[in-house]
Order: C-alpha cells, then structure tokens, then sequence
C-alpha cells in the first residue's frame, strides 16, 4: 500500500518430522488469461502478448508484456532470496524459459526441524506510468535496490494503519451482532484497498466489480453514485481523482451526444478505456442461452449520477477550484444535453424526457412495441431537473472571470440560460393512484405481478427477469421492478430537497408522499441488483428502522454471503459495499452537505446503541459520536475555517479543536 | 491550444501571373533527428524508432514512430485537402512511403488568377495520453471526425483569447518604449505556450529552455522560482500541476539522498525523466576544444527552490488541501536533507555546509583544491534556515491528523524537530569588510579581477569563465561571479523576511545592508547566465530605479535580441522570460503573498506611468491599476471570502465586488 511498485511474499517452511529436498520454483507468468467468468469463456480470453524475458543475476528475473488491443507494456521483475536462520543461502538456480514465461528453480536440503523461507520479492511498472523512464528498466532497478520483506511489510503495515485512522466506523452492538462488525470491516477495507491513495495520480475510473474480478470487463457504470458520497467524507483526494477521470472523456461525451443528435455532453452507461459506449447490443440469457436486444444504453440517468457526484464532491469540500476548473465545465454540458433531450409537449406545456430506461433494467420499453426505452421515467426526469437548477446556480459560486470564461468557450447565452430555467420548472412528472410517482409514464396500465405465484415456483426471484424471458414472458408487461427507480430519489435527497424541486415543478409535494410510495414500490420489487437492499434500507430508515435494519443486514451479506447468485467470484460489487458503510455513515447519522453546512439528523436504529465515526468536512477533521440521547461533534485540531454545523434545526458555528454536545429528544 | 490533439495548416497558393500544374506533398516525418545545438552533433542524435506508416484512405496517412531508450510511442494521422474555392477538390494522391516517412503526392492545375488551398490537419497522440484506447486508434479517429480549418481556428482563438485574458498585463509607456510592450506580449506568450492548461494533466515538468530547442536535452533545473511566482497569480493550477511533476520523483530523490550519505530527499540539480541526476561529470569549452570537470550537479540549493515554490503557491492561492495532500511531505523531506548536510562547528557554536555550489556557476571549488565545492555558500545556507523554518510551521498549517499521520509516515519524533529549530537558529553565514554577505567562507581571500583590462582585451566577457579556462586560468581564483548569488536573497525575500531570518539567526540585520551588498556584487559580475539581470533590475528597484530598468530593459531583450551569445535557437530563456514579466507584476508593484494577506508596495520606475493588471488571489480575480499617486483594486464578483489587503502599512479588507483606491504618497 506504500508503494505501488511493491509487491512480497515470503514463504516459511519447516520439516516438522521429516528431512529431504525440497524443488522450489520462482516465475513470473505471462501467460494469464482471462476466465474468471463463465459466460464469457468462448470469447477471446489472451489480452497480452510476450515482449521479453531474461535472467538479471543469480536473484532476479524479468518479464515483459505488453496488452494486445491498448498496447500497454507490462513489466515486473521478481527477485527471490533463500534464508536459513537469518542467514541468506548461497543458491544455484536454473533459468526456465518458455513463451511468456520465466522461472528461477532450486533446490533446498532441509533437515529435520529446519526451517527454510523464501521471499519473493516483484516490481510492477506499466508503460502509462509516471514519474519513469522506461517501464522494464524501471522494474529492475527497483527490484535490486528494495530493501527485505519485513521492511516492506512494515511501511505497508503503515500505509493500513493511516488508512485505518481515516476511516474509522464504530459500532457498538450487542455480541451476537458482531458479524456486522466484522463485515463493514472487511468492506471498508476493500474500499480504499480497490479506489486507492496508489492510483489517484492515474487515469483510472471506478469499476463496477473493482478489481477483483472480470465482470462487465472493468466498464464504468454509474457505481460511484453509490461510492463517492462516503469517500467524500473521508478521503475526498480519491474523488476528485475520479472526477477527474470523467472531466478527461468530456471531449468524447460531447462527441458523443453530437453523434446521438443531441448538444452537449452526453457519457456513456457503460463507459470504456477512452470513454466509448461499451453496452452490448445483445445479451445473452444463461437460464435460457438465448442472445436477446439489449437496451441498456438508453439509462441516460448516469449524466444526472455524474452531476450529483461533483455537486456533492464539492459540498463536502468546499473544493470551488475544482468547481471552477474542471466541475463546472461537466455540469453545463451535461444541463444542456438534458435540455436538448427534453421535448416540449404544448398540450400540457410540460418537458418530456422521451425514450429512456431508469435504472430498474426490468423495464426497457413498452408491452408489446417495437421501440426501445420508456417516457417520463420519473427519475430521469427528476434528476435533469435538478441538473438544471444546478447548472443555474453556477454563476454565484464562480468568479465572474471564469464565468465568463466558460460562457465563451461553450457559447452559453442568456437565451439557453433562460431556456434551461424553463426546463427546469416544467419538465413533466406522472403520477398516479393519488401521489404515487410513477416510474414511467402508463406504469399504471402495466399488470399486476403474481409475487407469491412465483416464489412457490422458484427458489429465488431476484433475476426475474432471467426467469421470465425462458417462459417466453418479459418483466416489461408487469408492475414489477429490479431495483424499484422511483426510491433513489429518497435516497439521494432529503424531503426538504424533494419539495424544493417539486415546488419548482408545481407538483404537489407532502412528506407523507414519501412512506406511501416507499410501500407501493417495495411490494413490487424483487432485489434483483446488489444496490436495490442498500437503496431500500435506506429510504425505509425513518419510516420503518426495524426493516430498515433488516435490508442493512440483507445487504451487508452482498458479497459475504455472495446472495447475488454466486457472483461474487465475478467481482466484488463495490456500490453495494460502499453503500452499506454510507448506511451507517450518513443515513442513520442524517448527514448532508448542503448549503455550506454539515446537517446532521440522527436516528439510530434500536441495534445501534453508540456510532463514532471521523469524517473530512471541508479541512476539518471531524470525531463525531452519536447515541439515541446525545450527539458530540468534537473538530481536531487544524488550519481550517470555522464551519456550521445544523442538528435537527438548531445551527452552530464550531472552530477548529473545539467540542460541542448537543441533546436529541 | 483547445485542443493538444489537433494541429492544423492551411496554405493557399494563388498563380497571379502564371497557370500551370502545381505539386504538392504533404507528409508525416519520422526521421527527425535533435540537430539544433552544435555542441551535441556529433552525439546520437536520432530518437526516433518507425513502427508502422500506412494509408488510412485517400485524404489520410498514418505514421507511428517509438523513442528508442524511453519506448514512448508517437502516432500522427494527417488528412489532406484540397479545396478551389470552397470545394473539396477530389484529386487523386500518390502515397510515396520510405522507413519512417509517408506522404501524400498529388497535382493540382492552376489557371491565372485561380487559387488552390491546402488544409492539412494532423492528430498526435503518445502512449502516454490519458483517456485513449490506443494511440494510433485515437490518431486515426480523431482526423476523420475533425472539422474544417476554419473551425479549428476559431476555437484556437477562443482559447487563447482566453489566456490573454488571465496574462492582462497592460503598461503606459512613451511611445517610444513600444518594443517593451511588444517584447512583454511576446514573453507573455511563451508563457502558457509552454507550461500550457493542455499538459497541466500531464507528468511534465518545466525544461530550462523551453520546448523550443534542445539544449540542456529538456533537463529540469532550478528555473521554476523564476516563473512560479509569477504563474501563481495568474494561472495557479499550472503551477500546482508542475510542483506534481516534483512529488512524483519524491521517493527518487529520497533514493538519492540515501546513496549520497544524507537524510531526507535530495532533489538533482538537472533532472532526468524519472528524477535522475542527469548533470554532467564533464563540460566541453567550445572555446578551448577541451572538456573540464563539472560539479555543478553540487547545487543543492535546487532543493531549497522547490520549498520555496511551494511555499509561494500556497500562499497565493490559499490551497492548503495541496499542501497538505503533497506538499508538506517534500518540505519535511527536503527539511531533514538540509539537516542532515549541515555539520556542528563546536568552535563556533554554528551549523555549516560545506562543499557545496551555489548559484554562481563560476566558482565550483577553491583556487588549488582538489575538493569539489566551497564551504558556507550564504544563498545555500540562509535557504536551509528557512527552509527549516517552513518546516518548522507546518502543524499550525495542517490539520492534526494529517501531521500525525506524516510523522508516522517520516518516522519524525520531537527530537528530530528540535534539531532543525537549533539548525535553523545557528546556521553560519560569513561576512566580510563590514557587512558584505560574503558568498562562501573565504570569498574576501579571492582576487580582485582586471575587469577593464579584460573588458579592452575581449568583445563580450559574459561567459568569463570560458574565456578564464582556454586562458588557463579559472575564475576560481577571483571576486568574479556569472551571477551574484548573495543577491539572489534580496530578489527573494523583502527586507522584513530577511530581517526576521538574520534575527533568528542572531546576526546583525539593517536595511543598508541590501543597497552596501548590491553595489559591491554588481561591480563583480558579467552577468553571464540569463537570469543574472532578471535578479539585478530587481534588486536596484528601490535603490536605483534608473538603473532598475536599464536592466530591465536589457534583460528584455535575451531572448528578443538573442544577447546570450546566440543560444537563442537552442531555447528560449523561460526563466528569463518570465522573470523579467515578473519584474512588471511583483517587484515595480512591491506584491507580496505572506501572512495571509496581499500586501502591495508600489514603486514604479519613472518610465512607467500606469500599470494595469489582473492577478489571481485565494480564488479572487483582481484588476489593479497603479500610477504614481495611487493604487486601484477591484475584485471581481465571485464566491470566495473576503481577503486582506495591505497597502504600504494600511491593512484592509476586500470582498468580492468592491473597489478600493488608496492613495500612495
């Protein structure tokens, strides 16, 4: 973790009862494929071609790759030692060599009770990396200069231990629950351990399955929307690197909404190395082995995700130079390229967001039409909206240079302003069934779902639509949903926000809106995504804690318990993970960053009796403790400006090393 | 300049008095070779590797070339056409192709009057962009999808009308003075032309001469203290994208500082690619034929400049999230180098450093020494006291936890900070004839030199040393200096800061110590190094404002009048460049960034009626407009929080939007 360049391994072996030779083998291997997942096995597996292999000295090997469609070199140098009671052994070893493949064998006289270790020691370097003169060359001096592997171990015991401090989460429930424990343990290691302090100074994006495994070939999906809200709060450095990683294929969401028709930018759902679409047009059904149209790159709603990620990257912050230098230029392009997906209905004098898919891939276009996507998703066009407002409010939180500056650079007059203000206040939202938003337009006239039908038939439903399509049926025609898309909103927004924007619309809004549609939608669901039980949890956390916890726990067990129908070995599913840690981070805390304070509104569910946790508020380091009675804000020491604090109504100012408790009936 | 991915050529060719056939080539050349310095000719001078050249279609060619030592792949796509009077001419191309060139032949006839216009396009990409699949893949596209010239022109345009907009810098001069103007703008360009917003997302660092020519192969040395402050206020996200380029050979330079026998990180005085020493062990006098010893790679003063550079865009922009994120760990390191080179002189109860450069490359040793270095080189050592200094006020600026956290990290106890307190306290620095900083230990020993005689004897005496060597003599043995290191400190620093540092060091301190040093160094220099007259018009503003701009005004013209002895086609001067910018924003105007606030001292050269210019400050963009009499500054609406501003000895505040005008005696 220390150094990226680093990697050990040192292997102890004793001969308990026994003596002999052992034949030990060292090799860097080149010939990896990719199989990790099943269904992709007939496609083209081999990604790297051999480039060299060679023998340093009597320790060290070298190994080079390079990858066959992006043509990045891959080198790493290994270099393997032999210790006998300290000491290092003075070994001949045979260089074995075949096509992208080299070893180091030999051989160890062991008597009985003797031990033997041999520590192995690899320098990876990459063609793209930074700071290098050649990749191969870089390799090998690494390697003969490191140090031993307890030194190694020592700097990345380290690295762990400052990781550890920054991500501190306690929870303190009774015993039997310490499996929850031990899970959100495991899942805040895997978080900085997959977006890490390592590659922030590299081009690298958030992969839906991190690095673990293969599926969806490491595409960027729209995750971090899931991910980033919690790092903010802890490493916000991380985000911005990501962000950044977004702000760099901004020229190709351009060229890419141009080419669909539209203005402004316009990312792809699944985004690849240079910012391509990478969805597949056709799909194939493992339950049915049938390749069916695939639509999934109408989910248009991962702009509104990137928008909300950097609006909220710099609420957290208060990082306005990124906004200005980078952030801004996102939000603009993005604001016009929903205004130009936007149609005017003159009937209603509404904006209608026409032909689109939300994010239950349940639904991807009407019973029975031939057309792909849907109209209105409520939350697509929710979301455009508030993109909208946002990129309206630009002005006031850039200087009028820079403001100016990018008027010109993206020719953005009064007009389009006035245009998207427009949009912004009457794009279209259907309801039905008195107050309950409908998660597209003529949703009501889908047909109920036989729920209980089904599970007496299946074991398990969460991939019905798998199941529905081998009956020869589709999910389309029913009220059904994978992950219900109408509950993000609560997820991602306070009631306070959703009557602002509401408001705005001219749609009525009223706090019980909120646990009428939670229970409509939760009835028609069947958790088929590993993101459905976080977002659920959450939205159930004020108006049911008991379920809420329940789904908590459900979700904790994503990858734990792999309930994704054995997916985990695919991949980790690093939104799932991330949102369970924000569960506890910052939905039974009630924390936003929004309007230049930190807002906290807490309700601990009745499993949790204390939760400290320490977050990154705009320079400040924050120990915060929460329990049902009280909570204690305690600011660290620091250079950082005084900051407001809001707990439930009441706003506070606190400065640097200051400690404030405040009393929560 | 909107695009690093574009660049575009249109020549139109019009037969006034002739008709006939014209033949046109348009090619990509991979054979290019580095012959622009005559020194290195005789030096391997190609870099380039073919891979591939090939056709595209017939307006488009492909070549793709690799270097040979650093395997860095160029791929470039051209596309050719041909246009008469606004049509596309289809005209049929010849592909003319040789080891690492293609071409496109055509003909084209031209009646009398007619014109033909040839618009060529090309797209280069390395392996090393961001956000690509493949370099030639992203050639290729690029070229097909691009627009016409006049497109890509107008958003050239756009983009540096942007630029000049942050460069304003607008002097009222007599008319005769236009050069001065012009030459201003035309540094200005050079400016962002080569530490430019499209490689701020690059691993770049800043080559003393520029992309422009090939001397000093690109080496990185100390020149960014020359530019930095001035870019600070200006662009600051270049400046925080170069100082990257430094944390990014960190550990390299700790490397170096280990096998060297010291502590900390030891930066190289010409920086290679991956952080190297790259200097040389011998220098060729084209003078002599001969090749000399060279220990210049003994500036570790280097080290000093990059806390300083820091130091300077952190106060300037208020940006302590980069300081603590990066830069406090390489004042830390750079802190523990300086500590750890300083040696305990119990006899004199003071820390000094011994065998070691400074700036004034004409003295790298003592007149009949074997030993490389000279011994208590004042610039070097008063730097390390402040720089220690800095590193000394680094937990009031971070937050706790990250100080913490970096001691872990530096393994850095108390004892260890109360050592560099005691070495920032007792540094030595020599004196002679009554208050003459002396620049190293023994300077007063040295001989006075012939200046008129060797004035008579040769045209220019700039490089002395040159001149000195194929003589046989050494400037060693004289008070002679390329350029005077000891005022380097009056260029840095304001008479308070010196005052405070000479008052931590208890030595004596009084402001007619700046005007008594300067008369006595300037007698003794040739200002052999470009940035010599740069540090001299700066020194003599406030003493001698006549010869402040004469100076001025010479140090104008290196790279306008090409005065260095012709090495203007090697490079331009970028520190000259910009410092001589730099004299215009920061020394006539008196601007400081320190203790948090803008401080502004005006006093402007008799030649210099009004100065207007618009600088960067903690987020606020500022028009200030000074005359003799007075002093204007508008902050521009934006976002940030008001700032302190101090006039002479008026301290006050300024919010956005407000105007200030004070009177200036």
């Amino acid at each position: 973790m220390h150094d990226m360049h680093i990697a050990a391994l040192e292997t102890t072996i004793t001969a308990e009862n026994w003596s002999g030779q052992l034949e030990i083998r060292s090799a860097l291997d080149g010939r990896v494929v990719n199989s990790g997942v099943e269904r992709y096995k007939e496609l083209n597996k081999t990604h790297l071609n051999p480039i060299e292999s060679r023998e340093i000295n009597d320790d060290t090997i070298l190994l080079r790759v390079q990858t066959n469609q992006s043509k990045i070199e891959i080198a790493q140098a290994a270099r393997t030692r032999v210790f006998m009671q300290e000491n290092t052994l003075d070994i001949n070893k045979q260089v074995v060599q075949e096509e992208g493949y080299i070893a180091h064998d030999f051989k160890v006289e062991l008597g009985e009770g003797e031990s033997v270790s041999i520590e192995k020691i690899v320098s990876p370097y990459t063609s793209r990396d930074h700071a290098i003169s050649e990749c191969g060359l870089e390799a090998e001096n690494t390697v003969v200069q490191v140090g031993r592997f307890e030194e190694i171990l020592k700097d990345h015991a380290l690295a762990w231990e400052n990781l550890w401090n920054r991500f501190h989460l306690d929870i303190s429930i009774p015993n039997k629950e310490h499996r929850t424990e031990q899970i959100l343990h495991l899942y805040t290691f895997h978080l900085p351990q997959t977006l890490s302090i390592n590659t922030k100074d590299l081009d690298v994006g958030v992969p839906s399955r991190g690095w673990h495994g293969e599926a969806y070939r490491g595409h960027v999906f729209w995750d971090e929307l899931f991910i980033f809200p919690f790092l903010n709060l802890r490493i916000p450095e991380i985000t911005r690197a990501l962000l950044l990683y977004r702000y760099r294929r901004l020229e190709k969401a351009r060229s890419t909404a141009q080419i669909a028709g539209y203005r402004g930018a316009m990312y792809p759902w699944q985004s690849g190395s240079n910012g391509r679409e990478e969805s597949q047009k056709l799909h194939l059904n493992p339950k049915s082995g049938r390749w069916i149209p695939d639509n999934s790159q109408l989910q248009r709603h991962v702009n509104a995700a990137i928008v909300y990620n950097i609006w909220q990257y710099c609420q957290a912050t208060g990082d306005l130079k990124f906004l200005s230098a980078y952030g801004a230029e996102i939000i603009l392009e993005i604001a016009r390229f929903w205004a130009s997906l936007a149609t005017y209905n003159k009937k209603l004098d509404r904006y209608e967001i026409l032909g689109v898919m939300g994010p239950d891939e349940y639904h991807d276009s009407y019973p029975d039409s031939k057309k792909p996507g849907l109209n209105n998703n409520s939350y697509t066009n929710f979301m455009a909206a508030w993109v909208l407002c946002r990129a309206l409010e630009l002005p006031e939180l850039l200087s009028e240079n820079r403001w100016r500056e990018l008027c010109a650079l993206l020719d953005l007059d009064r007009e389009e302003l006035e245009h998207w203000d427009e949009v912004s206040r009457k794009m279209r939202i259907v309801f039905h069934d008195d107050g309950i938003i409908s998660q597209f337009e003529n949703y009501d006239q889908l047909e109920e779902f036989d729920w209980d039908g089904y599970r007496k038939k299946y074991d398990n439903i969460q991939r019905l639509d798998r199941i529905l399509m081998a009956e020869g049926d589709t999910p389309n025609r029913y009220k059904v949903s994978k992950q219900a898309d109408v509950l993000m909103l609560f997820y991602l927004f306070s009631s306070e926000e959703l009557g602002e924007i509401f408001g705005r619309l001219n749609y009525p809004f009223k706090y019980e809106t909120i646990p009428k549609n939670i229970a409509y939608y939760l009835s028609r669901t069947s958790n088929g995504s590993s993101l459905s039980r976080v977002v659920h949890s959450w939205v159930e956390a004020r108006s049911d804690r008991e379920n809420s916890w329940k789904l908590f726990t459900q979700a904790l067990e994503t990858d734990m318990g792999d309930i994704q129908g054995g997916t985990t070995s695919e991949g980790i599913h690093m939104g799932a993970m991330a949102g369970c840690l924000d569960i506890i981070q910052r939905c039974y805390t009630g924390i936003e960053t929004r309007k230049d304070m930190l807002l906290f509104n807490p309700m601990l569910p009745e499993e949790l009796k204390e939760l400290k946790l320490r977050i990154s508020y705009k320079g400040h380091w924050l120990d915060v403790t929460i329990t049902s009675g009280e909570i204690n804000v305690q600011a660290l020491p620091s250079a950082a400006r005084p900051i407001k604090i809001k707990v439930k109504d009441k706003i506070f100012e606190l400065k640097q090393g200051e400690n404030k408790t405040i009393q929560i009936e």
